[in-house]
């Protein structure tokens, strides 16, 4: 129950990998046969993945994962900021907008590490300003308002994650785009960017770029039963909306991302994307009834020891992302998981698995309290997982639970 | 003919790959079992990559392809001499050498673009300052003193690929290191980091990074029968060698490079590094007979029409690399390629298949005259590739050229 930290890979997505392994693994800038076959998944591929964010092909550019997608976002609001400055009128200070010289840029105090590390060092590197929006401690949300606030004369980038991966809470996206947009319309000096990261919230609910009203969005494969590999979609690239690279090399993806495409890897995005256009509604439902009786079973067992992280007021939630702590003195995360004998699952994002034991900062962010925090569980299902598979992991839970309050005396 | 442009993967390789798609799914970042077994492959490949090169295997950090580890080479070389400005003595200044205050670097006018493109947009944001040293026209090889000769105060890397991937030359990049080196010592103020891009020579001649003496070595698992994925050698990242991510997030690779690791092309990159270490010398000599064959054979066939462009006297060629031209008005590289019937192959770098029917840039510069260049054809055979194919290939060119003079009468 740790879909949301990577879900394995559908049949169909390994067979369409393993015939790219075997059959096309021509170089695709070659111009004989081999290169166009290659080619030629890649842009099938391209258009798949279009497909499932509602978006044209063009306006979609393969990256190694969503990390370099999440990175490239940032640097690209940071390199736009000075072609602009550069090229202003305003003659001495050299920047549009009368501001302290640097990008602001404006994320939530939730967002992935490769959202939060990357403001973090051009923030430390006095590369840009950045306000880290706080959520609601009631909601788990970012507030539209709270966002809208926080908008400076140099604010260029937004960056606020679609869904976030400990609590399942979505964000409201599309309310913050309408905002900025009629916002944007004042501000000629410097339109505000706007980006999501939409890593955990693609194949488990509807994802359009456009009725969110995104400029750019994050992909990332191995969220959705794809490989490890992303994409990033922005609109129109380089004509409505700027992307600077990050690398340089052969022009490949149109010199937005050079390097040789990984042909088979992306064969298999394409038709996990496929997958997720042609299925989404129906992976939706399941996972939202096997959580709704997860959650009614650890109810049933646990009663009043059981408490919610992952219920907000208002909030929608990821239909598949269950956040629970059992209350109790001895029962911390780590040391509940690290008793069960069946359940598979973890306290929160997977890279954050050695830092040691401390409550996840993104729940005490939304308002939980830090020694219910420090019990916390984040379980997640997939596709796949079965009510047969929920009865055996509560009762694996209490098993457990009643183990460590024995052996500790309730400490 | 274009084992240079990419190359197959080995019946090994695919397996090693299908079987960690089927079974080592898990995130390497995950503490329970499926996580710890997708961490054991990706050591265990870190190992056989690192056997490959004659390093350790912490010297080891995966990147997406070859294009992203030399960008992140040039791309720490600028940081690290912004670090050194910033806590060098000097106070008024800034930069410790007395130069320009923007660091230089030292590589050749035959590079991959992967550090030619880097290299000159750096140059042209007044981010470094950048020295491209001609190959010598005679050998086809940059020359040990002219890298030397170039050498400033603020020169901060030479970037030198190891085998050039149209004449096949081999660089003498040991003794260019052993120069160096003494030089460093006498350079307290800033050490000259040393670089080479060794895709086209791995997995064809024997490649050590410690005999070479360099600080980072790149590898690109497609040239050598692996996936589209790579890695960077760096001699002790961090401690003795400097390496500043270009990405930020999850902490993997040791925060030098974060993101998901691609367990699956890790694995078969791995595969491929063992088999490498186990029969280079095999590959080797086949490759280096088949090549003598054909050169033979062409040579037979075409007689004083066939020029060869991957001569040259003294240097050493790659053992696969054949590039000759057929002489003739009518009888350019792209006209002769597009009406073979069975050969394939290219006139040179793959990822400069659009760049229309100029003649490369790369033999100009080692001599070839401008009419012979056009006329090139880069004949790079595989592990695979067996007389029989030779004779193929001789036999339609030969038809292919006799077909060409008829009907444009010599043009």
């Amino acid at each position: 129950m740790d879909y949301n930290a990577t879900s394995p890979l559908e049949p169909e997505v390994i067979q369409a990998i393993s015939e790219a392994l075997q059959e096309a693994w021509g170089n695709p800038s070659s111009s004989y046969v081999a290169g166009v076959k290659a080619k030629a998944i890649i842009n099938h591929s391209r258009e798949s993945v279009a497909r499932m964010v509602g978006c044209r092909a063009e306006d979609i550019i393969f990256t190694s994962g969503g990390t370099e997608a999440n990175n490239l976002v940032l640097h690209t609001a940071v390199e736009h900021y000075k072609t602009r400055c550069r090229s202003a009128d305003a003659p001495a200070a050299g920047h549009p907008n009368g501001g302290s010289g640097r990008p602001h840029i404006i994320t939530s105090n939730v967002e992935h590490d490769s959202v939060k590390l990357v403001a973090e060092h051009l923030q430390m590197h006095g590369e840009a300003d950045v306000t880290f929006v706080p959520v609601s401690k009631v909601t788990g949300c970012v507030e539209v308002e709270d966002v809208i606030s926080a908008i400076r004369p140099n604010t260029c980038l937004i960056s606020i994650m679609l869904a976030n991966n400990e609590t399942g809470v979505v964000m409201p996206i599309q309310g913050i785009c309408q905002r900025v947009k009629s916002l944007n319309k004042q501000r000629d000096h410097l339109r505000i960017l706007l980006h999501t990261d939409a890593a955990q919230a693609l194949g488990k609910i509807p994802v359009d770029a456009c009725e969110l009203g995104v400029d750019y969005l994050t992909i990332v494969g191995h969220k959705f039963y794809a490989p490890r590999i992303g994409a990033l979609y922005v609109n129109n690239p380089g004509v409505k909306t700027p992307l600077h690279p990050m690398l340089f090399g052969g022009g490949q993806e149109r010199n937005f991302r050079p390097g040789t495409e990984n042909t088979p890897m992306i064969a298999g995005l394409g038709k996990a994307a496929e997958l997720v256009s042609t299925n989404l509604s129906h992976y939706e439902s399941h996972m939202q009834s096997i959580k709704l009786y997860l959650e009614h079973r650890l109810k049933a067992v646990f009663k009043e020891k059981l408490h919610f992280n992952s219920h907000f007021p208002g909030a929608d939630i990821l239909p598949n992302t269950c956040n629970v702590s059992i209350l109790g003195p001895a029962l911390q995360g780590w040391r509940v998981l690290s008793n069960c004998r069946r359940l598979l699952a973890s306290v929160g994002a997977a890279c954050h698995s050695d830092s040691g034991n401390r409550p996840s900062h993104i729940l005490l962010s939304c308002g939980i309290p830090s020694e219910v925090a420090a019990n916390a569980l984040r379980l997640s299902v997939g596709r796949g997982t079965t009510k047969a598979d929920v009865d055996a992991v509560v009762e694996d839970l209490r098993e457990t639970v009643q183990l460590l309050e024995e052996t500790t005396g309730g400490l």
